[in-house]
């Protein structure tokens, strides 16, 4: 039986309500202990599908041992309760991994859009060593309302990409690579850089934080999001 | 008279086409009389909005040369022809200004939008110093697709903001303060690290990349505009 | 039985009486027999309250050995000895975690001040994305005399704080964050470019420095303590 | 006759009552118009001291334009108004330089700590290569409820000094140096890493910070300061 | 009349038979005099073509007050004498400028290859926002025998060459760009952690050293040229 | 049996006849079961030799379940199939080991060129604090067609070797090292700055990339490596 | 039996001829069969004292395997053979820990100079925190030749002996300290601006190149050691 | 007549007693009138050799002011008095200056050593690239008891020199290069790594701390100099 959470949380319950996407559970640092005892609050006051990332596997037996029926996607690091994403609404989202190491970031983009209720479709290996293979999903990628690349050593697939399509690009540097690759400053520095404009940075591996800037991109156009015609 | 381009630049006409958006014109590195011969080509061949961006004192002599009707507006080194925005479509854009030294970055990103054809609203000195300030903007902030935000020194007013609304923000630091700021080093690094999601971030000072974001994300959903609902 | 310290340490018996704060011992790189030793010297020769900071296990156990009643702080890395924190003096010291995972930080500055002899409140989980969190603790934040702020990630919170009190806020930047954090710089540099003046920064996860910068801030106006009005 | 504020800045006159200490101008980056205007504002306005801090020789003529009886220290690159400080309340602040070169910052320090209402001693050239100067200083820096080091190239003094008092030490790193000194990033990095507790750090040259802090520890201990025993 | 150079030079006239290539003059942090005296010394002694590089306005004059005749390219900062390049020898050298802003280096390298006797074509605004741009070349790029890149901010266009070409590709990072671009270092990780393997990475701005390395790619197979088959 | 590559990988089996030089696998970062499936993807449709760098244990394990014949160097984490080396071609590839610890990075270097085609020989411990053991091999040197160096800590060597012969010297900084070394930094920023002109820089520890550049360097001037004199 | 050294290492045995003092094997990045070979070949051809540094428990046994009486100093990482140092020539070296933890490093340079030839002394936990300690030990400091000085953190030490000593200070950085110690960069810096002249810095923990070059400058002057009055 | 130092400056007129070396003055971010009190004070009071280090062309007019018979040597931005050095004493100071561009420092230094009192050689354009300019000067770098070094861009001259000679090398970055060179952070990175023990380094372009650590290595041992044997 998981402990209380008031000596170590303040969960935002609320913020469903004002911004229109509950809060995430950034799984390290946290005990597994915390992360359970969240998870039961989650369970018992929660009102909206509960994110947590960064979650190492005892953080995951912790979260399951609350949330059984929670989906558990290791390689992404992330569980999901309910295990069944809501209903899409708004735009298509694209996501793109250059290449199979960076597939893991990918699949918390990926996942992390897709509970938070939009459509997506995952497409890998799309590196710039091989322009065919992007100019190949030409007509996917213009299909999305914003698409979002996750790529390592030169980082450099997202200004491609951004060259083609009107839509915006959500660019996520992953630590894949080594030596100047700096863990991940080389392809963050790349992307800060993009000589076509229409890239939106974030953090280093931060697939969650790519997933959900670009649901919210990806809203429909409703009062209850927030969002304005 | 200005001289021909083909000696050092090839103008992108078709990516209006392409993306939607017209390419800018990046003028620092360019002499005065490159910027000149350029604008001198896109009076003849441009099919879309011009926008010069970075411009100095010399290269707005060099545009004005050439395109005696363009919009100067040198506080936000922009120059933009024909002078008067398309009618606005799509959502409403906020741009805020941290402080008084950060308006020339806001300013190059709301003109930007404005003359990719979107409505702008601009509020200035929304620091986090003086939190009522920002709170006493929620309701703007809350009506607008796409907020963008531009501050220096510690760059905190990105995560405040993401934590109130719905849309999402769009992060550029600027190059004010001094000492440990290094040249916008910490902004940046503070809004990659934005403790709420939904912040998307662009490269230092960068008020036109932003505003192009921004534009794209607050785009009306056509097929024209290459976004599918 | 533990080693004499002579040939690896020179204990400072005497800042208490010169700097009214006794030494405390630093664990980290030191073995398990050197700590050992000095808390048996201490045991013996101390005339104050004795500290071990960043104490590892085995640190912890070599300290118990000597001093089998030392008050032990697992998640601050923590051990006191005597385990009673003197009669508390000065004002008021609120300590402020602004996330679960900042918490081990916040623990090691809330009981460095408190055994260096001031009240303390600890609050935890006041991160700026719910800044409802923040406000709604304004009562407490303005009985301080100081004010303690413990933030990884965007290292926002202080700025926040600082701008809505008069007391100083001693701000430590922790590791807390992945990739561009950079192990804690991002919130440094946030932190020295806060926006609102009155913010003390200390280093990188040094929750004992920050909770005795912000003990002597908070010291009584007394010439024991070497303070004048 | 200069400009309104109102399209470029928005003052936080409440400041000095939500916080005891007015909100300071920061002028770089701010036009000598807009520096105008808002001293212009300040004199109508204002109901505390005013503060103008990195003011270059145009942004000092601005104020003085509206402020003709304002105090201007070119060397600390302040001005302040009205020229006379209050009457001083609290402990003492005593500012120690380093070297001569680091004199601006520690002038700016002394000058932002009197105006804020407290006594204050300046010494000059005590850095550590001659430590007789700084041992010969002993009871001034034991009189001192707070002392301030401005300090550039090793930074070594806030460690000394700290290991000699009880008082808090607010340490300012100063771009003096060359080289590996890398603008103050040396001294900074020295400062927070201090071997000696009580070191408070600001920002590289941040003269003004340094002084308000100080003000803020040596502040008497009133309900008016929102200060608590 | 200038000076001899024996107090602060002393030439390495052999370098033509040890390397096959001749010693260049860096001219920045020389004085005009001195560079002035080594041009004399080169006129006098010289047995190879003389590159004087990174030459201001001030090094030009003094190179052409000794060689009346040498060529100055001042877009370059290059002085060559005698000014008509050797007869070509060995493989083509492709030398590409991403954007306009880049073709001050690209040129430097262009000069440099072709003064040390290569064939080369140098082509203008091929950066990876306009792919068109750089597919619409591929038959010149496969017909090079080295191809070299200068490229700024994001530094992706080495990447995509040489994932197109069987030649190698010398990548000069330009330090085009402005903020987190910090002077190059964005492009110079880029093009160090380029995804297609066979990129040549020299220094930023060093189109000297990426034309020098072309030269010596593209070498004939002679024995002259202390190459081997 | 191993899965299908589809859902994590498109390998692109066309780089053989685009470059002349097949992909290689990139095993860090991919999971020894995608590592084994990309090994039987190649087994049945691969047109040329498979290497597998940076290859772990496990990943070693893998590849040798679906190819047991693959040539496995550990040392060099390479492994390589067919096992045998094409006949060699084009000039010879001299590679140089700074020191001991700089083997397994001139090894990986020495490998792939050899597996891609070229004859070579390596020299180790050949560090500039014996500059005899420099000099003593200068025939070997001046007999190549292209010299890889690897090197760590201060990385000298690169431009010592490149002022003693005309071909190119490709150079690989190491991790060797500690404390200021940076994991590398030290050797890549000299490496960068080779006061010898004529050093291509690659990665920290990419002993894959430095051979590959040298395999094109050295390539024989054939249509077929799409080459031309 | 090991293996022979001559496919990974050249040992430069005449070293001792050229500069008066033998190579040192560094351990680290080598196995433990190189290392056991290398100590069997310096047990057949040596004809100095070696010196193993940075020496982990598997190198230790290699070595002892092959020079049974080697002595290990397992603190300092090092293994010397013979095992018995020479007699003393030369100044005295003083050698000082700043702490506890910076005693590997002190050690390691105190081994180091002795068994070079030289009279050392050790003191340790000298740290500036406490100044009375430092003078406390002048007339020691002042017998030297040459101070080592070992410390971490703030590195503020050297700064402070140098300003009381004729000699020459040579100054090692530890990684000793946490968060913005930044691996030993603080106290790197901090030393490299000393503001005291006559401090040579060496890599972070490298305590055999300060003991090397503390040898060196304390040598006797002698044609033997090379140097000369 | 120019003012008394007391306001902001306290000279340290007994360093020459305590470490046998006058006090220096360091002119940067002193202003004129403040350089030419403290000439007007040593001229009165010192007992020593006056350098004053660092000096523009303003602060050599006041000092040329009160001390009109001080030498100025503009190159090496410094200024002595009384203008004739002492008679030397102790061992050679050899300097070397790697490139024409590094000569300022290199004459710095050589100045320093020589009014310190010691015999200087100072030699020029030794670099790498050209290894036999370094082997025709062993006899004088031989007969060194001390080599001074000053270099920039790859800094490798420092590792080639120690490993050829007994003498210690003190190593001076210079911020000569640029790109990488990062201000001479290259060369500094390379010196700090050097291969060959016997280095000691000192800050970026400090010819004047080179010069001051080469007189201490190279002091008479008598017992006024404060050495021992």
């Amino acid at each position: 039986m998981a402990d209380t959470t008031e000596s170590f949380a303040r969960l935002d319950h609320e913020r469903i309500d004002r911004r229109g996407y509950p809060e995430a559970i950034f799984c390290e640092g946290k005990t597994p202990e915390q992360v359970g005892a969240i998870a039961a609050e989650l369970r018992e006051h929660g009102r909206a599908p509960a994110l947590f990332t960064r979650a190492g596997p005892e953080h995951a037996r912790a979260v399951l041992a609350e949330l059984p029926d929670a989906r558990h996607e290791s390689q992404a690091r992330l569980l999901v309760w309910p295990p069944v994403p809501p209903a899409p609404e708004g735009g298509l989202v694209v996501v793109l991994a250059a290449g199979t190491s960076d597939l893991p970031v990918a699949l918390e983009a990926e996942l992390t859009a897709r509970y938070l209720g939009r459509r997506c479709e995952l497409a890998v290996d799309v590196g710039v060593a091989g322009l065919h293979r992007v100019i190949g999903m030409l007509d996917l990628l213009r299909s999305a309302r914003v698409v979002v690349v996750a790529a390592g050593m030169d980082g450099a697939l997202p200004s491609v990409v951004a060259g083609l399509v009107a839509a915006p690009v959500v660019a996520v540097p992953t630590s894949v690579g080594y030596g100047a690759a700096f863990g991940g400053l080389a392809p963050l520095l790349s992307m800060l850089n993009a000589c076509s404009p229409g890239v939106a940075v974030v953090n280093i591996d931060n697939g969650f934080g790519a997933g959900h800037l670009a649901a919210q991109i990806a809203a429909p156009l409703t009062p209850a999001a927030g969002a304005a015609t």
